[in-house]
């Protein structure tokens, strides 16, 4: 009976991310980059190492010193002290002379190659060492005879400098995500800090006056308020700053008041709830058409670079409330409000209905702040191993929760297709792709499945 | 030469699994379980929905007044109110009679199905609606008459109490990790709090004098503190709350001293540098057979249920120092110490050594602290793809770093075996074993590959 247009899950996710821009970068402290996108090619300014070093416990030696040696005819060397690691001032190898050298310590001038301790005897005089006398306990250690059990080679057991990087190679890319090596690589050529897109701020409010907090009680017509937690642990899951505000009453008002609160820590806002076609939908009716002119402007000298970036206008798009060929996540909103343009994505109250429409469309909204180019989800193809026949609305995406078995190469759905079966949900991996023009799907046949987690 | 044990791989994670418990359970709030374990089934204690409620925005009826309408002939039912979700006092629907109903709303009583508003004129009496007037701007929508142009079966579009769960049902079995779905579902059923094992503390500190922090200007023989921001970097990454300790001079009082002051928030403490064989090697020397003896046990009357819960004798284990049959990162450290028998390892200082062992023996070890029964990575068979052929120390299990490619089925390393390529670490995904067997490996073999991040 209705002429009002729908969307499809493409043009809507299109949208979308046609309009969100990647956050302005920021220069962070190494350890707070972790998991963000590197805005600068990195080119190393020192040499790694930064100087011959040993790769070894043993003695600094003159390859001659040693040229002949073996387990009946050690050579015989002065040690003449001790070269530690960190080691500023070193001594000279001369003739018939060896350091004590420690694994990483500079290679002192004189010296040609290092024999690890185990070739030698470690200074002790009573045949083969296997360690080295600790300097505190034994000082004597770093003083007398050595006796060398082979030769070596000129440069054996020494890492030369600059043999893993060197000043002006690119050592990372711009575009690069920020993991435990990265970050490692970083610190070992002298970034303190790092130019990186920050974690976005995401905001997630449900609204609905059923709502009630976890833990307290329920009296008649109250539901608990389970899609703020959720999907604030959904935008922590995909790299994003949450902050959870507790459920907002169906009142216009109230939620434009809420809204404008939040802005200040918001780089993207998440309301649940209220978008339908009902009398009381409150977040189309505080929204629709309002535009970003509804949210006052405030003082514009305020106004910070990235206001600036991404539209000097007051005005904006507001937010859009549309119907998607989707099954669940029917109702969605999306626009932009406030001076800064903050993008807001509503979505449908219905639990499932949140958490699928978070998965298609929030987490790559978050990913694309973050200038992830890889916003989704991974999805594979996988056999449905079923039972009896999927049934599925003509001309809608329908999406249903699965357990994916990756051996077999098969998914089995869990729980049915009603949009309020969190229980199920709770004990799925996957989404199950039912594609629009199927109303069936036999046992058997091969879908698209997305894998969450 | 030498007749020191060597231990393998396999050994020596078998020690860490076998002498590491997972942590004592706490009751935390939803929000901060994100990640972690549930140690409890949970129960459910009402059902969901909780009450029979609408599924649509629509018109709640009895069926009989509704039988045979069509858009010719419409039913035409008295509006006798709203009934909006967290509706309190519900109107009773009487024959004649409609009550406007929104999703999730109770359904009211004497009604036994819900008509969308589409299959209505939405109380307007000008033909057929799309959406329901907004409450707060034409209050009169809930009063008057409202025409449906279809009939409804009993139970349509209702879900019904209990229909997702029923109290005395199974919500979380113990053991589940808590994801976004599964903490939607606990808030879902009313749990404000939950008993999880927490996130492990890991204080990660590395030992060097030659190490400065990144940012500051280099001297001769010194080099860049990288290990601890890596292994910070990839605690967190494994679940764990990191702690970065700057790196501390060779000196085993003061890294005793720094040690002991950390034991305060550590589950797990771990160190690079100085596990060799070297003179100066202190974390050797500082922690070999000391026992936890050496860290006082302070006063008792303050050991809580986990020191209890761990063993109640004063002493220790201590840290056994050992050679590994592995390639890069032989020498490795592993035990307890203080009064609360805090697990720690010792890593080898080589940064690629370091992150290598990291990966192998300690993200298992604070995944074990989390009570995850997953707690490697995964790994895959994949086809080296390479140059030339491999090669391998003799008896000695190596990990490569690798670039696997999934949809080829293969892998290439990157950068060569040497253990301080820290740059090449930094573009692989993986690490390629070789087998203690292997000496060298032709491309084409297949190999295991260990797949990171």
């Amino acid at each position: 009976m209705s002429n009002t247009p729908i969307w499809s899950v493409d043009e809507h996710l299109d949208d979308i991310l046609g309009s969100i821009r990647p956050l302005e970068p920021i220069e962070l402290p190494l350890q707070d980059a972790q998991g963000c996108v590197l805005v600068e090619d990195v080119t190393v300014q020192i040499s790694l190492p930064p100087f011959d070093n040993s790769s070894m416990d043993g003695y600094a030696v003159r390859t001659t010193d040693v040229a002949g040696a073996g387990k009946e005819f050690p050579a015989v060397l002065t040690v003449i002290g001790d070269v530690a690691a960190g080691s500023g001032e070193l001594p000279t190898v001369g003739p018939g002379e060896a350091a004590r050298i420690m694994t990483g310590a500079p290679l002192p001038p004189g010296a040609e190659a290092v024999v690890p301790v185990e070739w030698t005897d470690g200074g002790s005089g009573s045949g083969a060492a296997t360690t080295m006398r600790a300097a505190s306990g034994a000082p004597e250690g770093a003083s007398g005879e050595v006796r060398v059990y082979r030769e070596a080679e000129a440069r054996a057991h020494v890492r030369a400098e600059g043999s893993d990087v060197r000043p002006g190679d690119l050592a990372l890319e711009a575009g690069t995500v920020l993991g435990p090596p990265q970050i490692g690589l970083l610190a070992a050529i002298g970034r303190g800090t790092v130019r990186v897109r920050p974690r976005p701020r995401v905001v997630v409010l449900s609204t609905g006056s059923e709502l009630v907090q976890p833990g307290e009680a329920l009296a008649g017509g109250q539901i608990y308020d389970s899609n703020s937690f959720a999907l604030a642990a959904a935008a922590r899951d995909a790299g994003a700053i949450a902050y959870r505000v507790g459920a907002v009453t169906d009142d216009a008002d109230t939620l434009r008041a809420t809204i404008e609160e939040q802005l200040v820590r918001a780089d993207l806002l998440v309301t649940t709830g209220g978008v339908s076609v009902g009398a009381y939908d409150v977040v189309k009716e505080a929204l629709s058409s309002v535009g970003d002119a509804f949210f006052p402007a405030g003082d514009d000298a305020d106004g910070d670079a990235g206001s600036e970036e991404r539209g000097s206008d007051a005005g904006g798009t507001g937010v859009d409330f549309r119907k998607l060929a989707m099954q669940p996540g029917k109702p969605q909103g999306f626009g932009s409000i406030g001076p800064d343009h903050t993008p807001l994505l509503a979505l449908p109250g219905n639990p499932v209905s949140s958490y699928v429409s978070f998965e298609l469309f929030v987490r790559p909204a978050i990913r694309a702040l973050m200038g992830l180019t890889e916003v989704g989800r991974p999805s594979v193809r996988a056999v449905l191993k079923a039972d009896k026949a999927l049934t599925s609305p003509q001309a809608r995406r329908q999406f249903l929760r699965g357990v994916y078995d990756a051996a077999a190469g098969t998914v089995t759905p869990v729980g049915g297709s009603g949009s309020h079966l969190i229980a199920a949900l709770a004990h799925a991996d996957c989404l199950i792709v039912v594609p629009e023009d199927a109303t069936g799907v036999e046992p058997g046949t091969e879908l698209e499945v997305i894998l969450l987690g």
